[in-house]
């Protein structure tokens, strides 16, 4: 069969790592074209390919009849534009994580893509990872029976620039990173979050206080059917990528994650050494590709994906009832954002 | 040197485990008095020596001038009665945690001892283990720069008994289990739990509920410098006994605890497998002689021991806050646990 | 600059997984051509790519002009005929280890590599897994003082099928597969091996006397400079593919290589279970992508691979010296094997 | 039942181990007496006990009636002596290894402790580890199949002082660390070992060579049934205390041993560090009680012991034999060595 059309639109860092997966791994899928603003961010990827089509406009991009399917890596407050503008082209989307910052902006764009009815996935690469994929499956395999408790946690051994930090771009740490994590809870367990109370704090980087952030958040949780978890995410491991996930259940546990990213152990007199992951690509540079790897073969075979717009959604929702925890200090129910 | 005399008061499972450390371990102590109503409970241990003395009423152990230091192993509701007596004797206590179910108690007892001016030390033994030892001598001497935030768990693979369990008997959960929780919150991070917040279920012993205690609380926790910690006490691990501690500082973190018993790796096409540390004993047995000795030590030298009554209501006044939480549903101020 | 043309010749199963690295990851290089005398082999790669130039005889893709490079894996029988033609058209070698069975093809081929001033790299694609460089640049570093004792472990899951057991084919266990560690060997320790002696036995399949070979060898050696080594090879692995090695030095040790593929631990009452890498491509796959580019690095910059012609010569004498110690039973001087 | 009266005789480093561990552990057995020559080494430990008996000539504590099991370890050279002795007084024996530097002096043992009929145990210590005991039963229950193939090593931290590196003292590197391997090898595989070859090598300590001893010896093992070993014995092991055990079966593979000795792990940016097993007592502390409670248990219930002196003597010929093959340079049958 013909491959299948991918355009990727914002080739900022994450839309280079797309654009680069699309064309070196998704066997089914070709990269055909890329849009951003700045010709200057389109001439690298171009050059390494004759038959690319680049756009500075992503509307032309999304009139290209070679095109299927987007993937959507803009800033994060143009998703709610660029997604309402694919979706009334009919095309495909996926759509790096968070859709949005708000629960409005998102529920716009679930209305655009339920009333297209053109397919969603939204970037939760984690799923994608094999670890968690492997504990996914185990899970339902019953290898815990239920899963009762979950612990989730995700540091990051870098601050990110205070442009970045600042809640009107990013979100702030929850929604930022802790994202992922609540996507997890709700993934593994099975269940939503009921409600959350949130502890933060700048412990490592005082000036992120000025742009409105913290680096440290401790997120107690619990389920509508009674479980509980926890979610920490950090900007302060200074030794490494310290993402890690531990899933209880009534017959036994699950582990996910790990420390190590070379394996070699060196022993001297000062005890054994091991390096640590470095960051997120060393991590889960696997996991990008196979979650691209199922959008193409979701829009191929016209399945669901695992991760929808309404993951999306639901995801949102507790991490911003984990943020107004923060603000207000109080215990807050996640059915009770709107 | 003359070694010391100890006596046991209170011959239960842990009393037999601690006369048998004085007995078999600690080299300047030698046991000479054990007490238990119970003549029967003294019988076994009186078989194995002959100079051994029992006594069925404890306060004729107190009144016994060969005994210098007495380990407190009694009921807890009992503990007060009896540290006040043995204080008022001017013996050295070491008293078997928690020293009381309710501040008021504890307030007494610390006052008997520091009127009497004698020796006090509680059973926090995970002091004396040797991985928690040397991670607290690492936080002192700056390996990880300033500890920040803090992660404890506590899971036993065993639901106790429903008698046991009664709030009115061990305290609950969190008192029982989570208060070596709390002490190490304080120990490792030196500072003091500011307030707390507690989500608690019986996910797997719905008849826990039945006398008023459940099987899993989460505890979200934030210190009066500002750092954040969580502790997770559990009697569902059906795995086996999984004690862990993450101490996250400026400049690094220390992971303490280890779940793997036997040094075997079985390698077949199912994969690989080790087993769990089934039990306390395994993982704490070296920590109980280690904390024995360190009493003894301290009656010698005439030092303060490293756990004392201060710390021992410290850990009580937050382990009480976390179970009003609990009960309470509501952020709770340590502070105002009167 | 233009990227670099490669040849692929031979599309068996490892000719299938070069030409794919060479697609989709060499990056300064492009996959020009293949060549195998069954043109079915090459139909599925073809499909892929619509500029693809397709050679059923080798000659002619020798021959074509956009080649500026060839990775040579025709069964070993053939590597040599191959590589003197390859040579003599001026094309710059990849051959796939072993570069024959026996030194007087291999020295054949150096002296038409060597005439013909062509440069050659032969696949010995541990070296460059991320663990192995890793261990060799601390080595160089000295981290561990000078090496003194190396000890190498390959551990296959699966024996081979009986045709390519054969010793006349494949060379036999120790030629086909320990000829990677004896590589290792001499890299680590920047020595020679002086002398081996050799143990074998078909402990789990029989079958494999029939044909000549064995399904386990271990190997004592000794290297010039005095330093020890031992080699351990095997087909009967049934948990996995253990790949292993342990450098000694004066001042510290090295150890490479794990068994753990999913970064999942299970915990249940039956202990703690884990999965095992299961074969050559998960533990691998990045060396072999690495190699090439190795290759084609040093093709762009006309600097000289790190794994020769030369070491490709060393490493197939102590082999050598190691499989007669197998048949003869008798301690075998390497230099002795002419 | 009244407990079983021990007698430690020589009170060197391994005496005063032995009779601490009898005194504090044991808990059917008591000790009553020890003996050596040199009444300044029993001063120590009889200020411990009033009622321990303290003989300078240990023909004393044979003749006494109180004594019915006897520790031997006198330096080995008196071993048979002492143990005719003990045979002769008809007194158990639990004899440290190796019993006799020949097998001629060994043979000598075995005759009068069978003339005598009292029970013999030998010190092979590692037999009563934990983790060594658990993959016995492991191959016993059939966990790997048939056992195949075993690599058993030792490395030691640090260099033996030059008097007790003697051959004519220690009988070298072999007979003084690898005999425990080659107990291993035979308990672990039950089998025989038919022949031995071994390299050697002054690497670290070339003033070994001055006294005739070596720091490494890697030693190629086949078995009577046909299964490979190999063991490496070393005394070069900078960074600590390594001792391993790999068994591989038809069916699946242990791997025996650990490094980390103290449960943290400490995360910078310079990587993660835990420390390494520092020395044998750390390591094999609890092994040497569980040798001597087995042997009181036996001597209780009338069982024989795990470790005979058909043992001893099998192991002591098999290093012999590797001993030899040192010397020579060649390859040794072990039946060959009378």
């Amino acid at each position: 069969m013909a491959s299948i059309g991918i355009g990727v639109i914002g080739l900022g860092r994450m839309g280079r790592v797309y654009a680069t997966h699309v064309a070196a791994q998704a066997s089914d899928a070709r990269l055909v074209a890329v849009s951003d603003s700045r010709p200057e961010a389109m001439a690298a990827i171009a050059e390494r390919s004759s038959s690319l089509k680049t756009y500075v406009n992503y509307h032309d991009l999304l009139a290209d009849p070679d095109v299927q399917g987007v993937v959507v890596v803009t800033p994060t407050h143009t998703h709610r534009e660029v997604v309402i503008a694919a979706a009334q082209a009919g095309k495909a989307i996926f759509c790096e994580k968070p859709t949005a910052l708000t629960l409005h902006e998102t529920d716009e764009m679930v209305a655009a893509v339920e009333s297209a009815g053109v397919m969603f996935q939204v970037g939760f690469m984690r799923r994608f990872d094999h670890a968690y994929a492997n504990a996914k499956k185990q899970v339902e395999a019953g290898a815990i029976g239920d899963p009762v408790v979950i612990r989730s946690i995700g540091r990051d051994p870098f601050r990110t620039s205070l442009e970045y930090a600042n809640p009107a771009v990013s979100g702030g740490l929850i929604l930022d990173m802790g994202i992922h994590d609540f996507d997890l809870l709700r993934w593994l367990m099975s269940d939503e979050v009921e409600r959350v109370y949130t502890e933060v704090a700048s412990l490592v980087y005082p000036e992120l206080q000025d742009v409105g952030d913290v680096d440290n958040a401790m997120i107690n949780v619990r389920f509508t059917r009674g479980g509980l978890g926890n979610v920490e995410v950090s900007r302060t491991a200074h030794y490494g990528y310290d993402i890690q996930c531990n899933v209880i259940g009534t017959k036994g546990a699950l582990q996910i994650g790990y420390l190590q990213h070379t394996p070699v152990l060196t022993l001297t007199r000062e005890g054994a050494r091991h390096d640590v992951v470095p960051y997120f690509q060393e991590r889960f540079g696997q996991a990008y590709t196979a979650q691209i790897e199922h959008f193409v073969e979701c829009l191929r075979d016209g399945k669901q994906p695992s991760a929808t717009h309404i993951d999306a959604r639901a995801a949102l929702q507790a991490a911003i009832a984990a943020t107004i925890s923060q603000h207000e200090g109080r215990i807050v129910n996640v059915a009770d954002v709107k």
